[in-house]
């Protein structure tokens, strides 16, 4: 049976979080999907084509690896692709309450686990929101996203 | 003196782990208000008339509580309920930090105290947040929600 | 029907953070019992007569309240005083996730709910562990515990 | 070399915690900076003149603070007024998570370091949320803020 | 390749928590190595010999999983099995803190993974301190620990 | 006034993440104490004089640093070096939690300030608890310990 992941998320951007986890979940898995959340009710600060577009740049090299949009249920998107596992990083505890809820409601759902890793130690401090913020700020966030200039603010 | 309760939220929905804390509650008191935030510069998914109706219908035969709407500070709906105790549950710690703030400056502002119980194990997951996501994405959260046809989406 | 609640601990010693939270519960109940853990393979820094006699000399004119040595199961303890309450105040997350792992136990026990208050804001960084280093180095913590005198090191 | 301290935020409002880490810093710096965040794309309850306004009428006879408002990046604020040092209080655990975010990225985007204190017991229940859901309410917030009627809501 | 697991502990006992988080680690290992540690510097309620016994007789009819006692750092003990990944389950945040610790550091030793998976809700209270308590004073653990009746005290 | 800070601990050993708290600190401080407890009554792993030694090693060139045992209460020790500030690091929220309570106990006992960085990303992992264990078991641990050979096993 082959082994399937999902990583789920808006990815507003995809980080060098992101990509630490994705990365050390590979050897694990026959093929991982990222699957980008197209949800239309929220903002985004990036364009959802070119979200995409900026993590298939950084996995082009990576035949394991699928990228695409996705909408509706992330459980419904699973069951679509096959996938056993859900995967998620795990940063500190506010994201662990968070991620609990979340993968426990999911399992309710549909019976599909979830998968966590730690974020590694150098890279556990980043997220989205703040990287968002000082990009606002016309800040220089290249040492937090790999592939930035793929990135379109809408 | 009748020892009287008010259990407060927006109930966006009402979920079965809200049920299983009043329904903890109910041998200690003689009457529980559960008062329905009408706030209206939040946007609800629920009408306020539904939410309202939607804990009603739960309750039906329990006459030690009251469901209604409440507007305005929490602890002046205490007082005009002659209510010496706020109630709620607790999940993890980021409700305990939010909710321990709010219950010391409900005790500043009015001398009103707040009673706790713990989510039971097996509800401690349910947020009205993630369950609102996934009924955005059309997904079954009837196993989260008793009498979840009373709900109107506004 | 009397409402009854056991407020269980070792009290090594009582603190002013106990005291806070057993005076705000009794409005509530008909009786409380401080039950002084008699735990024999601990090493506690008061002895156990001394525990005893000194959260009875801050009760003494409070009829409400039972001070007692008790053994053996905290459920078991509060069976046989037909209580139907547990007691316990909440400082921080580190407690919430001690006290939450305790109190569902107990319920899955012996079904017996356990109540919780938010320790007061000015009192809720203190600790028991703490103020017994405190006191080993000769420093002065009257302002953390009422009546201290009355304490004996064994 | 002078030792110079930003403590930026929106202050919406500025609380008695705010203060409590504010008068505890000053002792170590020869000017501390109060940086109003005057981010646009926010919505503010209180207005920026009158939130700078407000801090300044409590700081009126402390030469050491500046209070002003600050735009862009908060570490190119404090290069721009040779800060050495972020100020910051933390209250809980859900604060330090941020706060520890927050204090990574600025380091690795600046090397400017953040030092904090812990707010003081009887004050660390204090949001500027909260109070903003009080004042909204019409319920008297003067007990959580020096000064308020220097505030005008907009 | 063979995935194969680690799943170290004392077990002191083996709760339905740790039974919870195997289970489900299963399908995705060739062989899960269920490592007890010998630890001889702690002292253990139940004897060492017992505790691995114990967890045999609940995985008699499952042949991807070994049990067995081991000494020394847990990542040479990976080592010595060709096992990839450390296993582990997560309950709430003072878990998450020690286990983020624990694994950070098994990767800078010797570069092994740990994954980790949420303990089902209705078992994430579960803990072997609080169920040694209960046990010492004659409590019935049975409700929390599969075959108690296969450990001896020592 | 000279600006003098205390950085008090067991430091048994002394890690990186020390180390990391103490050069952070220094720009601001005319003396730093490094304070070696000497309290009897708990085990360590290291002698005294070797933890002293072995610090005394780390800081061989560093005149504004003075590593010393000290006893008796941390408060006391500060007013005998006339010290305004008590130095502490935070990694995580378990750390909050301990440091809140021993900060405002301090500031309560003696009116002296508790100054707290966040250890940098890379070394938040870091335990001294952890790096015993490894120790122990013979575990390669200079990477986490500069100059580890200068300390002696009692």
């Amino acid at each position: 049976m082959k082994i399937i992941g999902v990583f789920p998320g808006s990815f507003d951007p995809f980080t060098k979080g992101h990509e630490n986890i994705v990365n050390r979940f590979l050897p694990l898995f026959d093929t991982i999907y990222i699957g980008v959340g197209g949800n239309t009710s929220k903002k985004y600060m990036y364009t959802l084509e070119s979200r995409i577009q900026h993590i298939k740049s950084i996995y082009a090299k990576e035949p394991t690896i699928v990228v695409e949009e996705y909408e509706g249920l992330t459980v419904d998107y699973c069951k679509s692709k096959k996938a056993q596992y859900l995967l998620r990083g795990l940063r500190n505890t506010t994201d662990f309450n968070y991620e609990k809820s979340i993968a426990l409601m999911n399992k309710e759902l549909a019976n599909i686990e979830t998968l966590f890793l730690m974020t590694d130690a150098e890279l556990s401090h980043l997220s989205s929101t703040i990287i968002r913020e000082i990009a606002k700020s016309n800040g220089d966030i290249t040492a937090f996203v790999t592939n930035y200039s793929e990135l379109i603010i809408q």
